[in-house]
């Protein structure tokens, strides 16, 4: 049995009280993995951004809305997890400046200056010690070439390559790449299905690796 | 018995196939309005934004996305109706270049170039001859001035002023402000008896305005 911590859902970046940049995540694909983990009799902690989807009522659920603050309540729950699944797309751009009051129009060109937002799973990647951690890479070109610079940059011990119609999409299709680039494993479907396949391929590598085998001795 | 077109929820304006500016505008108020003026015997044509709330079953809902995609279906639709109901949120701003891939990060700031986006209502109303528009005016502060300035700016009957309080809230408290700056009605509650006394005041000014009575002749 683990302790597994998943993010999920998109975050949001606000601008002033009412605009901000965010993206279609839809929180489905951590609901699932949510769902696959607990299936397997884990303990589940899902760090959410804004979404409406359910998730199940066994798995610990903290609520937030930017990524600074899914940083902040991931790396305080990880810290009693074995392993983290960063399903979720957090928003990875960020004002500069952010307005206390509307911004009035004016007629002119708005300039935004963006900053890059810290990354939620490179940052516990880099502080996982003995923990696992399996990243999401989402790309609209080049998925496994991109997704495995992903895995190494952020020192994930497995990454999911997936593309970008998963988003908001009540299907997926993913292969699982382990760190020298190997296909683990394709599966397309159901997020539902696409989850227990890759809990599937946690477990057995992550959770329970194989034991040597007494014929190796 | 009058057509009504109503705008709701927000728009979407993408960066790249990911990434996109919105607010958080549920189309509860739209739905609420919907309901209302079902309920009074109008027909009722829904231009809507993404949002998870559902629309009630009578009205027609054409979904869109962008800003640019509400006006010309709104622009459409509106040219067989009596009257606008601008209850959308619409995206005001959007990027100047939108992306055929994702942006990459390259750990540098990224410098946003948006440009307004043309107005629904105000553009509706410049062409809107005999028909009536109201307009809904979400502000962080000087409500009523604002809304004020808004209706004679974007050529409004009537201007609904409502704080931001009421984005993504069950409830909402507006105030229902004439072209003179009169505050015919203010009403707080749920967005389903608010809707109500919004249909009340636009049947009673707009749509079966009273005729002169026989004794001023």
């Amino acid at each position: 049995m683990a302790r597994i911590l998943i993010t999920s859902g998109p975050t949001r970046q606000y601008l002033d009280p009412v605009r901000y940049l965010t993206n279609a995540s839809s929180g489905r694909m951590g609901a699932a993995l949510a769902a696959a983990a607990l299936e397997l009799g884990h303990d589940v902690t899902i760090v959410s951004g804004p979404v409406e989807v359910p998730y199940p009522a066994t798995a610990e659920v903290i609520p937030v809305v930017s990524t600074e603050e899914m940083l902040a309540a991931a790396r305080t729950a990880f810290a009693r997890c074995d392993g983290l699944i960063g399903a979720a797309a957090p928003c990875d751009y960020r004002p500069e400046r952010v307005e206390d009051q509307k911004i009035a129009k004016t007629g002119a060109p708005l300039l935004l200056h963006l900053l890059e937002t810290d990354d939620v799973v490179a940052t516990l990647a880099a502080e996982k010690g003995a923990r696992w951690v399996v990243g999401f890479a989402l790309e609209t070109d080049d998925h496994r070439l991109r997704a495995l610079a992903k895995l190494e940059r952020k020192r994930c011990d497995l990454m999911v390559s997936n593309g970008v119609a998963a988003m908001n999409s009540l299907e997926n299709e993913v292969e699982i790449l382990d760190p020298h680039g190997a296909v683990l494993r394709a599966a397309a479907g159901s997020k539902e299905s696409v989850a227990r396949e890759i809990l599937a391929v946690i477990q057995e590598r992550l959770i329970n690796p194989e034991m040597p085998s007494p014929a190796n001795d």
